[in-house]
Parts: C-alpha cells; sequence; structure tokens
C-alpha cells in the first residue's frame, strides 16, 4: 500500500504543476497507463501521450487550483475538494470539482476521476 | 441520466437522515442491491438489511454530519465534503470525509464509496 504522506504530497505535486502550467510534471505523476476521466462519465485519457495533451489544452485556459478542504486518503485511493478559478472569454469563471487518485505500489497515479458538472460551474 | 437536483436533494436527505438517527430512512435512498464501501478499500456492504445493519451501528455514536463545500455533481454521479463530528469514549472527535454516490435512473444510490483514513480522523 502507498504511503499516505507520498499521496498526499503528489496531490501537492499535482495542483503546483497545474499552477506552472507544465503539461510534464504532471504526466510525471501518472503511471504509464494511467487513466484520467475528467469529467466523469466523460471520455477517458489513457496513457502519457493523451494525458499530457489534455493538460496542455487545459492550461491553456490559465485556470488555478486551490485546494478547498484536507485531502482525504484511504488504502490506494486520495481524494480532495478544489476551486478552478480562471478569467477566460472576458469573464471570471469558477469551477467546484472533486478529484479522486488511485496509486499504484510504485506510488503512482493509475486513474484519476474528476467529479464536476453545469451546477458546479459559476460565471459562464 | 438523474436530474442533478434530485441527486443534491437525496445528498440533503442523506445527511438529514443521518443526524436524525434513521437507518430506515438512509436506506430508502438505497437501490434495493445499492452498495456501500465505507471507507474505500473497506468490506463493502451490500443490499437493503446490510446497508441498515451498518447505519444502525454507525448512528449509535452519536455522530453528525456536516457539509463543508458544494456537491459536486457530473452524469449519474454526486461527491461532496463533509465532517463527522462525535464524542465518543470521553473524547471529541472529527472526521473529514468526502463520499461518492452513483445513482440509478430511479434516483436511488446504486453505489455509495467514503474517502478517509487515519490522517482525517482528530482527537481519537
Amino acid at each position: 500500500m502507498t504511503d499516505p504522506e507520498k499521496m498526499i504530497a503528489a496531490v501537492h505535486a499535482y495542483i503546483d504543476a497545474f499552477d506552472k502550467g507544465n503539461p510534464d510534471a504532471v504526466v510525471a505523476l501518472f503511471a504509464p497507463d494511467g487513466k484520467v476521466e475528467d469529467p466523469v462519465g466523460g471520455p477517458v485519457q489513457h496513457g502519457h501521450d493523451a494525458i499530457r495533451a489534455f493538460y496542455a489544452a487545459n492550461m491553456e485556459t490559465g485556470a488555478k487550483l486551490k485546494l478547498e478542504g484536507p485531502i482525504r486518503v484511504t488504502g490506494d485511493h486520495a481524494a480532495f475538494p478544489f476551486s478552478v478559478t480562471l478569467h477566460y472569454q472576458g469573464k471570471d469563471q469558477r469551477i467546484d470539482v472533486i478529484d479522486t487518485f488511485r496509486f499504484d505500489e510504485a506510488g503512482k497515479v493509475v486513474e484519476m476521476r474528476a467529479y464536476f458538472g453545469p451546477t458546479n460551474m459559476h460565471g459562464f
């Protein structure tokens, strides 16, 4: 089982990498065959190349992430609430999101799922 | 797909039912073959009888739930951050949790998963 402190550190590294607009630093947190389902119910990005392209496109909005509460950790999973703020298409926008990460034994993310939808999007 | 407002109402009904110590009202929110994995990685309660017994035991602690941020809704899923406070075995205790609910087309919960672990338990 992955060390809880390592999972918590990975979440912080994820947020930092996103804020710095560094898709390679995000990709480095994922296992080679990792999956990203963002939002849950949407298309799944599978593998480093698809994940890198997905984050690179998202980062072009200039969005910033902010933790909005403690990172929950159980077994090989972490879950955390955060907000996304961006100034896009001339408007200040905010999205409230919860992400879940599942980790492998090497401490890499094998599955990320993002929970948010139209009721969580403000200012669009 | 389930109406987001119905999923949000179900989350509020869940918290109210827990706070009132009413396991039957919690069970009524679940599909007959619903599953509860609380915490994620632990035993799965499957079906109304197992779910009722699980909540009845949890409610004996007198725990109260409080939403700690917006309920996120996407597709047939909801996710929400909350705190659990209780006075148990002579001590004030708090647990920070994120639950995810998956709904069926009738608006009943078919899968509940609770994310929390030792790093989220305070005062124990």
